[in-house]
């Protein structure tokens, strides 16, 4: 990992924590033997630098602590407790450390883009009735159509295309390549990357036994999308039929996640990579669900759901709890007495009956 | 959803009617207490407008029916002699309310993109030799490589790539950031949606203990797919090893679906979003194959076979029929004690059989 | 299939052989009755022209050799001893037709790549102190960042985005529209398919009470590939949190395939499209994963395992061997009856105990 910031602008510990936003996690510092350090970057315990600052937040690795070559750890009062006196790096006593490294990491991500300039590069091509608010930055080969708005602070990355009346929200970053159809409204701090594509067609077809095959339906809706959502790569999000694609504040999204129309996401719901969510089902605020999980059509997930991952979910869930769903693997053999077994489960049941009653 | 079209286009029912292509849908109108409304578009019961149609495909939706307050409703004669008598609405008449729908609405879809005046933009790559015929709309960033057909009519989308020597039916309609691959052929009125890749090389390697690892086989073969196909974004179609891959007339496809090389599927199938279908596959007339489906390679799928939703197909059908197989979810504790008996269903089937001796 | 070359350039089957790469691979020719062919094309046997070389790679085909009108075909030697004495075609005789094969399907694919020109499309834009160099194809609307380097002899297709401090190695070929993010580094001969998406941010989150919802963990890794590797169109790969993610020489992933951050994969392993491999988990050398499989995270799987498609694979894997883990499908109405009784296995269980104890 290449150092994230160069000597002359690494911070001194003190005056890192002085701006990292550190609000609701309570910490303090311990200034080891080797005094105080400057902080050019992040990295693991095991091979963490003099100048890199390094975290704990797992019991597992308390052995590499004692022998980090930190500059500075982040860690429980109880596991700085358990050091020798003479340590060199210093400690950053937290609670939750892991949520202290995040807002450092934020401040870092940050300091890295100081200093890029907001600017229209030359060839992108945008309509004559969109608005481009003030310190927005739009890559090359980017497309921006009808009355498309990219509110202040947006990043756009090269290639990207926003549909007519498209509606990127303030400081948004969309990585380069990505697609907005028209009619989407993506909320404020989204980041979205490369190769997601939003607003398509919903999958709408009539059996049309008149003309033999499949009528298309027109898919009229679009998609709204709320603040501080991330989606991943590859991901797509498909428009709503006639209502809208929903998707609420604080959901994120991996990659190659497939949200068909009308779909509707709660609030903070996370949900790992490839996945798909079947056209209408509804699923609540706080969920997670794992990757290559698959959620049929006209479900209603509720609150507080967590799907394990490779479930497939085919019915509705009231009851928040873990569900679960995979088929245990096995060594190929064993695998195919056992599945044998499974395509024989209905008469084995009959013949315990017929034990039963003997 | 906003409207489609606005107040000075919308027309009055009789003259919507009157240019939807209702062939082989027989209706009539029952002119509501409101008189005949202009219809500026399309909505669900339940939040339509005076300036709206909606329909009732759905039996569940007739509480809805009563109270709505669209301008128009299509529905069946048994609904709407359910109806009181002075309701508001203007009945649409009609057997086949959904197929009705869908017809109406692709005309809005057509109306709405009338106007749009075809040209190439001046940023656009064409080769030399490639043919671009009249009436064809070439977006902002787009390659058209050498000899490649882009027939009339066709609408191609920002940033496209059309490789050497491919083919674009008349009519066709192409998202932004779509790439085709060279020796492609698409049919007539083909819709295909952003990210989509047709004509990447199939996964083909040679196992080469000379070298170690693996050699390529160039994948010679290309793509060759048939009218009236829909295509979903991020979807990706093999070309083939020698022979083409083939997809059929009238084929629906989904979001991120693969398409192996060699796959041949036939007219009017329609596939759900995440399917993988594996090399040489051979998929028969008018199935449906439910969403995360997997098909394993070198199969054959007869006509009229139903796969439902997360089902491992991984041995040929000849039989028209449904089939299934995925493993039941449950709570996560319910799981593991049947999941756990699961690998012990050869000896479970052993002690029946002892206790059958007894 | 078009043939490969036209017949200007198609060579005698011997000047052919004369500078195909069968290193390791002995063959030898007997000439059929009509003469020495000019090889123009490869195609199957059952279609091969006199111009075309075929081969016969497995017995299921034999019936189809003896009728081939191909000009020559690849076979081994038992094979050809069953043939009449009076057969037309060339024999090339060698043990492993399959992979000779692959070596002049090699150098016709070079074949028709030769007489290209390497040059900088007028339309990309390239940062000032990125290094381009020698012999390097770069297409229109291609983008370049800082520091970025493409060795010499590489070939980049439009549209496509090489980030900052990125390096592509020497003689690969990036088809259009690939994505590469900043500090991925390509090993030389990589082939990289379209929407590929290489680098982007590994789904990294914290729960964070302070504020409710998630705080993201930036991802600071980055992407390490090594030669000869292989990517699928629409594959993701993500970068590191901290250490970088690592796909070792000679990996071949096929299309649609998710590798999440920190994921490290072994020389020499393939993996078939639409698997899913979550973070951190290292799989090893000369493994195979058939498609649509799922590996959980923070797993190790040893060298040589290899996994059938479909299969969800939650616990790591030291002995080499064949692991298999999908439900078998049946018809619908057999496939309800077994799945009603998967969901009372424990209950089944019980009651053959209870049997067993009377």
């Amino acid at each position: 990992m290449p150092l994230l910031l160069d000597d002359a602008r690494a911070p001194s510990l003190s005056a890192l924590f002085a701006e990292v936003d550190a609000h609701g996690l309570p910490w303090r510092l311990e200034t080891g033997s080797a005094g105080e350090p400057r902080i050019a970057g992040l990295a693991p315990l095991a091979h963490a630098g003099a100048n890199e600052l390094s975290f704990l937040s797992n019991h597992r690795y308390l052995d590499q602590l004692a022998q980090s070559g930190a500059g500075a750890v982040i860690l429980p009062a109880a596991a700085a407790a358990s050091l020798p006196d003479n340590v060199a790096f210093t400690r950053v006593i937290c609670e939750q450390p892991y949520l202290l490294y995040a807002r450092v990491a934020q401040w870092f991500a940050q300091a890295r883009r100081a200093g890029r300039k907001p600017s229209i590069h030359a060839s992108a091509v945008v309509a004559a009735d969109a608005v481009i608010e003030d310190e927005v930055e739009l890559g090359p080969f980017c497309v921006v159509e009808s009355g498309a708005v990219i509110k202040r602070g947006s990043v756009i990355g090269a290639g990207t295309v926003i549909g007519a009346r498209s509606i990127v929200g303030e400081d948004a970053l969309l990585h380069p390549r990505v697609v907005i159809y028209s009619d989407v409204h993506l909320g404020a701090r989204a980041v979205v990357h490369s190769g997601a594509v939003l607003g398509a067609d919903g999958f709408g077809f009539a059996p049309d036994p008149t003309r033999g095959g499949w009528s298309k339906i027109p898919q009229f809706g679009g998609v709204r999308i709320g603040n501080d959502v991330e989606i991943g790569a590859n991901t797509t999000i498909d428009r709503g039929a006639l209502d809208d694609t929903v998707i609420a504040d604080g959901v994120k999204l991996d990659n190659q996640i497939m949200v068909a129309h009308n779909v509707q996401i709660g609030p903070h719901t996370a949900i790992a990579a490839c996945v798909g969510i079947a056209g209408s089902t509804h699923i609540g605020a706080r969920c997670t669900i794992g990757g290559a999980s698959m959620i049929s059509g006209h479900l209603v997930l509720g609150d507080d759901v967590h799907i394990s991952g490779g479930t497939p979910v085919t019915s509705s869930i009231s009851k928040p709890g873990r569900y679960t769903g995979v088929y245990p693997y096995a060594e190929h053999g064993e695998w195919q007495r056992n599945a044998a077994v499974i395509q024989q489960l209905g008469s084995l049941r009959r013949r315990i009956r017929a034990l039963e009653k003997d």
